[in-house]
């Protein structure tokens, strides 16, 4: 691969033209990278909402033309001036938000959030010049959150970048990158269930799911699952799942549905919808004296969450996290082998399959609710 | 004092037989306790906001004639039946909230929020029987949240008793028995924050002061005092807070403040005012990442705790704590050695000493905001 280092790379991206439009597969011109970054090949990528919420750009700045595309896996093609991370050949997870490893964020052993590489999801260019990387016929087409997996070449600060294990499969590990880690790592990393303990995880998509998963490799004896479509509840307990409750089989708060189940409340709640109702009965639905709800669904721009105080002066706790408090680059690479260990299974979060070709398929999928991941392979 | 065992002891007792009129000396007959029960002699007690609060019972029922105190030191007379964690001529703190040792609660190593003795504002009798161990020539005087101290003796369950140190002042160690441990607590059990740290308190009163006493011995480096009292930040510079904030000098919000003085947030808060608009700003000015705001201060009925849910996402945590998170039989006897060896300091919280015959005195300091610990001499 490395005769194309320092080159112009052409080939195959799925341009988004307008909003809510059918991606279009073009030939693109994938520049090199610059100083602190990397080329990565990509191999394998899959959807996940956020691409598809930004793609619709309902009450979001639209950016156009832009490729999504933000979970994949790659191969290192070649890397800028003072990476020393990275090499050609290397495995590789690309992720929206990134570790420079020098600021207060990265030096915090509690936070992900960096400040240089932090998420922004309204710039289209890369950091170090404020160009894009891509162009057709000298057009420049925008970048999605650093990482724009739906090119078979793509440019991504080498700080969003984990190099994991060459033996891992990308065709599956590529789900990492994003929604999974962040319904896992709410689990694992902050909501910290022991060994049998109850947590009620609310909302069973994708993220949700996965949140599951971490409730049950955590050794979590009650696994809640709960979720306006009861017909989700046979999927989840293949994720630990074993009980279910449906807010609309209610006429009281789901909060007291749940606290008369478990003897005054679950040791954990997760709440992966973003609706802010779900928020404040996964707040209310835990214990006193221990109980701990983790906020991971991202909210409507004016809601507000609300709740009497006396919720948290009797010893609760409510936090929140982003991408499941995992460090890209240090943390990714233990995911990824945790899942090599068998001790992670990501195999069922994978419903659909299909060719780049056809890739506004895994918009149809996700839009009708039918899949949970669907794989993307690059090469077809 | 074994001759009083299984007697019933005429005693003086402060009693108030109404709502805002000052306590009169009376006396009184105090039954012997009964099974799971102590009689304590009490030295010298305290007087707690909470105290005054429930006299003046202004929104609360109340309850009358009755004998209020709940922070004291004293000497176990005797015991009842299967008491056996104390004995007579043990020195002892009783607590308004207990620990049975044998509920979900007291079995967690994060809770102190026991089932069967949590806090009972308006439960004016004993758990046992119903009844009350103070009469007044017959008539059942009430107690008060258990504890009952403004009484040279009084009945307590046995598991709202903890046994110290009988080297302790009692004269100084009797104010643990709620405000202090209370912020202390909330600080160091709760908050937690690490030495370098940034701490903002809200309210400096006396639990504000023993939070930020909780700060000190932390070894954070920054404590912000937040008070609408400019004058009080005189006196806090005792207790290591270094810097001061009065919101009403600012014209934007504090948490704004707060967060352009320390460089994007204060790494922990502790809000001890119970204002619904402090709980806020406290939450709203710890930093992203890691920042953890901690609720001490008791609202009012009807208050809504309300913020916008990305404070939480963006990685905050918010947690609320009744007593400091002090298991009271298990940690109180460690806070007091704590004392013993310097490292807690609790003389500067006494501001005035007087004689029982003069309790009227306290209630005068603590209304018009002059003290912050009046101790009051039993034998006096």
């Amino acid at each position: 691969m490395s005769n194309t280092a320092g080159q112009i790379i052409k080939c195959r991206a799925a341009v988004a033209w307008e909003a809510g439009k059918p991606l279009v597969i073009e030939e693109v011109e994938v520049a090199p990278p610059q100083t602190g970054e990397v080329r990565l090949k990509i191999l394998f990528t899959s959807l996940c909402h956020t691409d598809v919420y930004f793609w619709e750009a309902k009450g979001q700045t639209p950016l156009f033309p832009r490729i999504f595309g933000h979970e994949a896996g790659g191969i290192v093609e070649s890397v800028g001036e003072g990476v020393t991370h990275l090499k050609p050949g290397d495995h590789a997870l690309p992720v929206f938000t990134g570790e420079c490893g020098d600021c207060p964020h990265c030096k915090s052993e509690e936070s992900n959030m960096c400040d240089l590489l932090r998420i922004n999801t309204d710039r289209g260019v890369m950091l170090n010049d404020n160009k894009s990387r891509f162009s057709i016929k000298g057009q420049p087409v925008h970048h999605f959150v650093g990482t724009s997996t739906f090119s078979e070449y793509t440019v991504v600060h080498a700080g969003c970048v984990a190099k994991i294990n060459p033996e891992a499969p990308l065709d599956k590990v590529c789900i990492l990158s994003c929604g999974i880690c962040t319904g896992l790592g709410a689990t694992i990393n902050v909501a910290k269930p022991k060994p049998g303990s109850s947590v009620a995880i609310f909302g069973l998509g994708a993220v949700g799911l996965a949140a599951a998963e971490g409730a049950r490799i955590s050794g979590a004896s009650r696994i809640i699952g709960v979720d306006l479509v009861s017909s989700r509840f046979e999927l989840a307990k293949k994720f630990g799942v074993n009980e279910f409750v449906n807010p609309k089989d209610h006429d009281k708060p789901v909060q007291q549905v749940i606290a008369e189940m478990t003897n005054g409340g679950v040791d954990r709640a997760v709440e992966c919808t973003g609706s802010i109702q779900a928020m404040t009965s996964a707040f209310e639905c835990v214990h006193d004296g221990w109980g701990v709800a983790v906020l991971v669904g991202v909210p409507n721009k004016d809601d507000a969450f609300k709740t009497h105080p006396m919720n948290f002066l009797n010893e609760r706790t409510l936090k929140g996290t982003f991408y499941g408090n995992y460090k890209p680059r240090t943390d990714l690479p233990n995911v990824v082998e945790k899942y090599m260990k068998g001790e992670l299974e990501l195999e069922k979060f994978i419903t659909h399959r299909i060719p780049f070709s056809e890739i506004n398929k895994a918009f149809d999928y996700m839009l009708k609710g039918e899949s949970i991941r669907c794989i993307i392979k690059m090469d077809e």
